[in-house]
């Protein structure tokens, strides 16, 4: 594996997203955000999916020079219209006008319809720490979810990020998928060539398999839980509120009607409403109670639990956001390793756009 | 197992609480939110917890008379004092507050601190339906589960309920513990002699086992997803959301230092906040769509998911809050059935507070 320094990736997907007709400050924000996922190891969201937004831009489902724009507002709430821009923009900016609600009235949620994949939830759901505010971040996805007793696919792996802030302690950082386990840890083991546990996945006909690339045979990942006895109608539900809150109360395609991420098949001829959606809440921890003190019990709710007794064979308990933060500290340093995959496809999409990516 | 009507039980569960010293319209309202459960099928919460706030009572750990009040808010926020009175009537009372303010600007957000035990989560949450409002409903429990890689108990089973308004559809009503199972079903378990699932509870070394009564022994309960391959960190990051929205920001104890509900155990001597905590929303539906359009898109959500094929083995696929449902219909009508140690339990404190329960 050749490992790539944040600043060659970052000039490379900016030039690039310039290339499609992104405006400055936008192929600046979108590098950021898809980039923030290669440094904190959710690296089957980072550049890895860059030749796919490359490709919906070809197909003409993502509009470049979007006019975002709220919709719908009362003091608290807004609903944004992403113009069917790339997510990796319309998510922060959605973000920050719930950043700004939660200025004026101590909250902010925002729903969004219209927009494409985002990149990872916990980069927006982040954006709320510096104002000593609580961030949220949802979005619906592409289907590939059985809900629990059925074979088909309703949902994606609608994640759930929150941000809160501490003092001297870094930041409770969670950021999940509502699935067993997330398609990257899949594709892991299938460049392995490794059978999954059970209770990742289903095959077509709905019967659990430990086949790796079950879903891409027609199967569907397992909501979190991964069967009835283990909790999976719970998975099910945390999937089910993500999307309604995404999508349902936007205006956005929900369910089994939202668009695919992949090119190469065709949105819903009948959709119920508008692009992918997104959900955004920002909290002042001082519309609860004074930002400091707020502050101090969350060090000492994160030192507590880093301190709670661990069990046989294992080390310590990690607080979420943890390894993600080590790993960005990491690679900002060291610098981000690409298997060959995903190097070739960058290379394939340099010669195309006459682009040089330097490691 | 013999079968009380609703009216009888309710009779009973009022008188008591107004003998403990509680005002008329309080002893009502407690009597309906815990009656709820047992409508609902979830029998752990239920007239079976009766015995468990009347000893807390009896240790002056709960005031029949609190004087319920704001102590910070902003147009959408606010915490709650309980003044140590019964869960079942604060948190009523503050999602009253949270349904306000989102009358007044879209949303509204409320933590409380100095509680005790609020009977089932979904019974808040669902205040919000009649105003065309979707309701959150969590609270933090005393400490029973350890989170990933631990043997320490250090969160509770803390819920998760969230209800969503619908037009001819029911609503989507989801109401789950944070736990891979729930409490309740372990003693069901235990009343059978059955041995639980592995992925539901470790022995106090730590180590999975298939004890039901493994928790009673010393043990706890896991977070959704059962051990780390299955996406139990996942389980352990909501609990703490949960946890860190109900006491971190509303000043009640958190994590370890929650209060126990049984009253044989004493609360922290060095407690980190005031009594047990709740957070409740609301979010008026038409603070981001029209809200006859939001309803017929959720009638339209529903009866998709009711569509979705089944796999092999299964009916149908549920929609949160049908089985619920379904079982409050019938035993409003045919009765609640309550095993021999309920009864036996609610018999003694009849004898005691001089109060007669008919069938």
């Amino acid at each position: 594996m050749n490992t790539y320094n944040y600043e060659a990736l970052y000039k490379f997907t900016k030039s690039l997203l310039l290339k499609i007709g992104c405006p400055e400050a936008d192929a600046d924000t979108a590098s950021k955000v898809l980039l923030s996922a290669d440094l904190r190891g959710v690296d089957s969201h980072g550049v890895a999916r860059l030749s796919g937004y490359i490709r919906l831009w070809e197909k003409g489902r993502i509009n470049p020079t979007p006019n975002l724009k709220i919709t719908y507002e009362t003091p608290s709430t807004a609903v944004v219209d992403g113009d069917a821009g790339l997510g990796l923009i319309v998510a922060p900016f959605a973000m920050q006008v719930a950043i700004e609600k939660a200025k004026n009235v101590g909250t902010g949620w925002v729903s969004v319809k219209n927009s494409n994949h985002y990149g990872i939830a916990g980069y927006h759901s982040m954006m709320a720490l510096e104002h000593d505010m609580i961030g949220i971040s949802l979005t619906n996805a592409s289907p590939l979810v059985s809900p629990t007793f059925s074979k088909e696919r309703m949902l994606g792996t609608n994640p759930i990020s929150v941000a809160i802030p501490a003092d001297e302690q870094p930041p409770f950082v969670a950021d999940m998928a509502t699935t067993t386990a997330a398609n990257g840890k899949l594709e892991i083991l299938q460049r392995k060539d490794l059978d999954a546990p059970l209770g990742w996945v289903q095959d077509a006909h709905g019967t659990p398999t430990t086949d790796a690339n079950g879903v891409k045979k027609g199967g569907a990942l397992l909501p979190l839980g991964g069967d009835r006895e283990h909790g999976s109608h719970k998975g099910y539900i945390l999937g089910s509120i993500v999307d309604i809150l995404s999508a349902v109360l936007s205006g956005a395609n929900y369910g089994p009607w939202a668009p695919p991420f992949v090119a190469f098949l065709e949105p819903d001829p009948n959709p119920v409403g508008e692009g992918l959606g997104h959900f955004f809440g920002a909290m002042r921890v001082d519309a609860f109670r004074p930002a400091e003190e707020f502050k101090a019990h969350m060090d000492n709710w994160i030192a507590r639990f880093r301190k709670a007794a661990p069990a046989p064979g294992f080390d310590k308990v990690l607080i979420p956001g943890d390894p993600e933060r080590e790993l960005e500290a990491e690679r900002k340093v060291s610098g981000i390793p690409l298997i060959k995959a995903v190097e070739d496809d960058l290379m394939e999409l340099g010669e195309k756009f006459g682009i040089k990516l330097d490691n």
